[in-house]
């Protein structure tokens, strides 16, 4: 028999003895739900050391192989780990994040008109922090030109140092609110912490969080409360399974609209400030149904990488773009190297205009 | 000339230059300090981005190079940002992390004989969450018998998912409490969130910021007016120069007592679950005071690994050692995977002895 | 005199101190040109943090303020930042890679029409290895369906362990060949040793350096001295900077018809194989006038990423697709899991030519 | 019946349903083994998330609870897991460069008594590259008063840039040679190529394989028929696995007198050169009975840390040192930030003596 065909055999008999496992493990887990039941009459917690180390040692000294007893063990560990959730959370659905079918999609409508996730491909925009209403002013006046139908209005900005520019917080929001309003925009902001929710909600559309805050679960939980959408960046340490987590921390406390945002991860090439993961857009939409948008400002940390990138986010399929436009980034307080001046967003949207 | 001359005769140049650099820089100063105080006067900002648009253009149409008006605008950038900083935190010193001579060092002291920071080798230790009363007992009399003085009461655990075991909360603080006191010892317990430092602070000698929280600046601030000391983990994903400032945001809001966690960086490699930096502890000592230990349970993420990478960070230096016991790792609630066994601690600790 | 006629004088006091350190950061700036040239002439490296800390040194203990030493630090350091690019920037001036207008491009053409870097986005394919003269064959007539103009006719592998498949050596180039020339293609094949050049050369119009080879420097001189163009792939954990140069290897033993091929880098990251740079595109051509394709098989690993990797590398501007196809992916010998299935590649062409 | 009494009940059926589990598990685990010899036969990897994706899709289809497909699936991905980590011990089992027992350890003896892989830490040192018979005359006094009984007679330097000194060739290795005779040293050096093979072989007492050339299979090959050991560095881009297999090359082809040498990785970490990644020595340890050392020079790139870093490195059980030593290192042709000085040498001898 050739390799190919025997290869073909040993796999028929592994399906085999799947379909008879399943049969066993659903067998298990309806005694054990019984379990479950015996137990909340007894007012006794369904998680029992005692009991798996006992069911462990069984199972170790009937072991003959060639499975290893570690090997046996982290198995069943993983049995008991499901079954207890299964208990603990009876009525839990699976991930609220998974996309269920191939034409879940998560659509965010907002009242201006500006719609993520239906396919087209909005720009999120407007300078890295608020810093004055002039500066506001003349950064929306040049986007509503060019239809851009969301700002940035970024006052508590997250930073390395403790000494360096922290953002204008409420007076920012103030500003942003002011400048959105007259241009018909809606305003996003980044939020660092629980307690500054309530306040930012009068002022802001849509929440931010950022990626250093990405598994802070406190933030994510109190945001998955509010009405307003909210923009999950992803961590430059973090996997996609981490990020569609963090993304679940927010729906599983009730707040359905999420967008995530790739923003590039942490690799050693120094010649971009980051490494723009690109294939993150096909992967998320594999995996779930929210949107994803593409940050081509922070990824690269160079303007002059803005338009290709833009680019193939849209080539890729992504959900929209973020960039970031400063009417004069040379004194802007907080990344200045990497902001667009106004005539290169007009190149950036003339650009992917002539896609 | 040889090339080796030549270049010391270049670098001879530049030390001159940098000196006149020096003095004409000094002179700046001054004057912008001047400047800073008629602001104050007339009570506008310092910081006036239409000025320094104009001196940028002034410098760019004079600039003849061989510096391009990039290179020119840049470093000009700086000198505005230092010296906005230096009119906006006259009083502010340098980096409070910043070890200002070599004898400089950070000693904790604890009310139950533990020192932190003075040459010994601490073991902080004790299962990754408190799960019961028995299993913390267990834990707790075995250590004792080791001389351990401080013991891990971690009852809020960041998890990936929302749906994993997130620690049984204040009451698991209560037993960590009530068994560290029978057994003489401290408690360090991690902090999610700043709304639970005060209620946490009636249990702990000590709070943890984990790698997820490493950047998470309101929780810093706040950590920071506590008396009681701080871990703070090196995130998986962070420069040496961000955990710092990291510790700088704790030390800013005056809480002086930081102690450093290396736990190991993401990488490419998958047979351990982080990769250890070991170099973080000579690098941390030559830029700081701040006391360093390693965690050798996080960055290995296997048993095996315990023992020669202990030996490893006592050799190079460190200031303790973090390692997680638990009476039987395999049905703990999590990390099952990477915990000591109490036989595999005494071990360690033996091992250790006989360095 | 009046605060506001006060603000006036020293504002142009500062204007003038502006001007004068102008005059002496390009004075400074002169001089380290020079010192960059007597760096080339010893082969060092122009970044020397043990002259900079020296040179920060020095200054810390000239300085007598206002300004900190922090301050002075800081400016200092973005001076060294700016004089390096100055000195890389000139250093990469002089390599062949370089582009040295925004025009000029290297544009290879082959006898049967086959061109590449002429903007447009020809698709080299065909499988991972040569298995069988029926392989190649049922290939190669889809892909000649569908246009394609060059076969990848794979005959030395190289694998992580010594006990893998190692291609089928001259004889597969002969069936490679004889395939080829049926269907009027052009044939690379990927070369592991110098010694293996002379007898290739028979066979291949155009060599192909394998991740692990890039920085072979006896084989990248090798194929300088020949003919045939040669695809450079870049090294899974290589710089920008490292693959330019060792492009610029191949380039001055004589060879100016080098392509690049950025086919995804190493990272943390699980779900996918690698991780795309898809930056790597318009860094390259910034930097350098050769053609820069991109390979979708090795980055991403998983067949249902390559449709939308390959829009993203067409959009941003690449100069052509690698993509591995194979008439029967699951029994392949090698990459079995990562080869589009003949429809799969059908449907590639398909979304590319609706794009 | 009572709860106590029900719960018995169901307990035992949980206990023989965990037996049956047990038999089948294991049932399943010897198809697999044998599904693992006919990958290692058709030389693909053993892991396939293709055919994975698939079973779980089938078992999923199949699945009708009560256990979700979330469950399922959980479980049956432990299970992929424990499987693929069999099959891959299974295949390391024969691998040449596995440790069988315990106690198996490589040992190597020159005839000037130096002996690698004894439990002995001995350092292999010199300058980074023969320059003159002045500097290694120097240097190797220096040396041979603290014992050292190897030398780097380093004669063909791998360069990023074709631009930058590339050794002394033949005539370095003559020069090493004298030396070394005169203080009765062995010599080591790096080849860069099959072709130099011979000729070096007239010289040299040990090759090495620098970390650019580590999956160069020919030169592996190539030099597993010399009857001179072989130092094999880890390539800063791989894995564990990849190295293993690299030394299994050499091993394959004949020379079982391997010893590997950690030097760092490459990380986002740009205080030091890369990163050494010190678990790497227990873990070859575990895995392998070939010696492995640390070069404490290229992962630091910077002297300041070589002291703690040899002492670390020493500690955990590393089977020595390698260290580069300059007399003049700021003249040096290459690495002149990292090389040490002969005092600083003296210093880290005495260091590691006094631990």
């Amino acid at each position: 028999m050739s390799p190919q065909n025997r290869l073909q055999e040993l796999r028929s008999q592994i399906d085999e003895i799947n379909l008879q496992l399943l049969e066993l493990l659903n067998k298990r887990a309806a005694i054990a739900a019984d379990i479950g039941k015996v137990q909340e009459q007894l007012g006794t917690t369904f998680y029992d050391p005692a009991r798996e180390g006992q069911m462990l040692t069984a199972l170790e000294m009937a072991n003959q192989g060639p499975f290893s007893n570690d090997a046996i063990k982290t198995i069943f560990h993983q049995i008991f780990r499901v079954t207890l959730d299964m208990e603990e959370k009876a009525a839990l659905k699976k991930m609220l994040v998974e996309r269920k079918n191939p034409d879940q999609r998560t659509v965010i409508e907002f009242p201006n008109g500006l719609v993520i996730g239906d396919g087209s491909f909005p720009i999120i925009t407007g300078p890295c922090a608020v810093e004055s209403l002039e500066q506001m002013e003349q950064t929306a006046a040049a986007l509503a030109e060019r239809g851009v139908k969301i700002i940035r209005g970024m006052a508590f900005k997250p930073r390395t140092s403790p000494y360096e520019f922290q953002g204008l917080g409420e007076e920012g929001l103030k500003i942003a609110r002011q400048v959105a309003n007259k241009y018909n925009m809606m305003v996003v902001s980044e939020v660092l912490d629980p307690s500054l929710i309530m306040m930012m909600s009068d002022y802001v559309d849509m929440f931010w969080v950022g990626a250093r805050n990405m598994q802070n679960s406190y933030l994510l939980r109190a945001l998955g409360k509010m009405r307003q959408p909210v923009i999950l960046k992803r961590s430059f340490g973090a996997t996609y399974k981490e990020w569609l987590y963090a993304a679940e921390y927010i729906m599983a406390s009730g707040n359905p609209n999420v967008i995530l945002m790739e923003r590039g991860i942490r690799t050693y090439e120094t010649w971009t400030r980051n490494t723009l993961d690109i294939s993150a857009v096909p992967m998320v939409k594999i995996e779930s149904h929210l949107p994803i948008m593409v940050d081509v400002s922070h990824s690269a940390g160079r303007p002059d990488l803005a338009i290709p990138l833009a680019k193939a986010a849209k080539a890729i399929g992504a959900d929209g773009l973020m960039v970031e436009v400063h009417p004069n980034p040379p004194v802007a307080m907080s990344d200045a190297k990497q902001q667009l001046t106004i005539p290169q967003f007009h190149a950036l949207v003339d650009a992917l205009e002539a896609m």
